[in-house]
This record gives C-alpha cells, sequence and structure tokens, in this order.
C-alpha cells in the first residue's frame, strides 16, 4: 500500500481559504480534515468535533506531557494544538489529511511530521486583502490594519511552502489545490509499490 | 517573470514514453522539445532538427571541449547529447522544455541542471512490458530479452525520479503528466513574483 500525506494549508485572513476547503472537500470527499483540539470554551454555532475537539486545560496539558501533538500554541490564554495520532494513523491508512495552520504551526508540524507538503494560499494583492477585509463590514479599521500588517509577515514566510496558489477566481484556485494534491500522488516517495 | 523548467521524462522501452508525450505536446503545445545532437547519419524518415540534430563528430567534440552540453554518451561509436543552451533559454525566459533521457543521461543532467524536476514513465507489469514488446512484432526473442533486463535495471532507478506515472491507460497517462506539470507550476521556487 502507498504511504499518505499531511497537506498544510495556511494562508492570510481575507485570503479566502476557508471557502477554498470547504469546496475542495466537496470536489474530494476523500480527503480528511485534522481537527484541532482546543482549551477554549465553545462558541455558539461551534459544533464538538467538526473543527475542533473541545477538551479542559488540564486534558491539554496531558497531551503535551503525553507528546500527543505535533504543534501546539497558546493564544489569549487558550491552548490550541494538533493532536498526532489521527495524522499519524490517517498517513500509515494511504489517507491523505488536511491542516489548516498558521505559518508558526506549520513550521512546527514540518519538523514532526515528514510525510507532508504544504501549500500557501494566497491573496492576488494587498489591495485585494485590505478590499475584503474591509467588505466583511465586521471589523473595526484598526483590526483591519493590524489583519493586514500580520498577512504581510506572514506572505514573507510563504517561501517556506512547497506550493503557493492565488485567490483570485475561487473556482480556479480549488481546481489548482485539487490539481496539486492529485500530482503530489504520483510522487515516487508515494508510490514503493508500483516499482518493487 | 517566473522561472521555468526543465522536465525529465525516461521510461524503459515498451513504457510507451513516445506515445504519451505525442499526446502531452498536442495538449500542451506551450512545451518546448530538447532536440538531441547526435554524431551518427540521418535514417530513413528522420528530418533534421524535429528529434535531433544532426552534426559530425568534429562539431560534437567542439561542443564537449566548450562544456556546451548537459550530458552524453557514445553509444555504438556514436555520440549523443543535449545541448544546453536551448534549456539554458528556455527556463530563463520562464518556459518548460521536455527531455527525453535514458537513467543514465537524467542522473548527469540532474546535476548541471538544478531547475528541473523528473518523471519516470513505467509499464503497469513486466508481463504487460513483455507483450508490448513481443506485439511490435519487430524483435527477436533475444532482443526483447535483453531489453526486459534493461527495463528491469532502470526500473529499479525509478526511485531517482521526483514522479512516478504508470502508463496503463494512455489518455490517464497523459492526463495525470499534465496535471503534474501544472502543478509543478505552482511551486513556491517558481513563483517569486508573487510573493515579493
Amino acid at each position: 500500500m502507498n504511504k499518505g500525506s499531511l497537506i498544510i494549508i495556511s494562508g492570510p485572513s481575507g485570503s479566502g481559504k476557508d471557502t477554498v476547503l470547504k469546496r475542495l472537500f466537496i470536489k474530494m470527499p476523500e480527503l480528511e480534515f485534522s481537527i484541532s483540539s482546543v482549551s477554549r470554551a465553545m462558541r455558539e454555532g461551534e459544533v464538538e468535533g467538526e473543527k475542533y475537539n473541545f477538551i479542559s486545560r488540564e486534558q491539554f496539558e496531558q497531551m503535551i506531557n503525553d507528546n500527543a501533538l505535533l504543534e501546539y500554541n497558546e493564544y489569549c490564554g487558550n491552548y490550541y494544538g494538533t493532536p498526532k495520532a489521527p495524522v499519524e494513523r490517517c498517513i500509515a491508512s494511504g489517507g491523505e489529511i488536511i491542516l489548516e495552520v498558521d505559518v508558526n504551526g506549520a513550521a512546527n508540524v514540518r519538523k514532526n511530521c515528514p510525510d507532508n507538503f504544504s501549500v500557501f494560499i494566497a491573496p492576488p494583492s494587498f489591495e485585494v486583502l485590505r478590499n475584503r477585509l474591509t467588505n466583511r463590514g465586521t471589523e473595526t479599521a484598526d483590526v483591519i490594519e493590524s489583519r493586514l500588517a500580520r498577512a504581510k509577515e506572514e506572505m514573507v514566510r510563504a517561501k517556506e511552502y512547497d506550493y503557493v496558489v492565488v485567490n483570485d477566481d475561487l473556482d480556479t484556485a480549488v481546481q489548482e489545490l485539487a490539481g496539486i494534491i492529485l500530482a503530489e500522488r504520483h510522487r515516487v516517495d508515494r508510490n514503493g509499490d508500483i516499482l518493487d
């Protein structure tokens, strides 16, 4: 059987990566999604086990001690992390699992899970990014400026990724990301059994 | 402007790589083809500048002395080689150039031209390979056995390639090869200008 892959996806707020991923899962239902463990309270509209597993601070610290996380960080007093077990099980069974994570998390995961490739979803330009964040109408000007500053920092680190997909047109971006995943299935190191 | 790529393609006799490539060039007419320089006489049906440039032994040795070849070898008293200039010009202009070469040539080209990726076209099995070579009806049993032995040696070295495409169904193989080329266009190292 062929080896699977961890597919690391990052992109600044406003790059549209959430929408790209939603469409990708419809197009490629065979892909798994890495559910993050978090120690914060569930918010309205959130569902346990959909995007997050909501656990206690103590449970999270136990996972840290057990080395059961591929990466984690603390943000506003809450822990966020990627459990190791589902990723390793998926890869061992020849599947592909998508992990949505920020640039720092991605750097840690690359070290801890070598069977990965990574894709950075980029906005077409900072102008477009500014417009997208402004048009949401949910954030203050200050928040928008701080998101743009953070996006600039993240864009610099896009060079750490294997691929970049520019999300100008949604359909095109989804197709390109799917194409990258299909091409990666033909990597020699994932096709040991053909060549033996 | 983005950087181009040298696309190295190898595969044993009977893998069907010539047919795959013919179909690829129809599908992706933007691809260039690396024309080999050879010191042997032109055969019936061959056209100067199509697959080969036919040059004299002296001209070939001048190219060797000028370090004007990415790789070359001598086979049955004739030189065969890959001129450096068209490949470098194509890559510098952001294009993609296909080089069909054997496993030894591929290993040399990788060293001399870092902007490459390589695809090994494999037959689905040795049984299929034997049938294909037999059904051609143009070779003796001895020649078929020696081609199969060579194919086995080449298959072992498939692990040196980035990708493997199994040519079971021609349409599928062409589509997969095209998909790999499209995905490679999204490699971060080929998209410097997006991220600056």
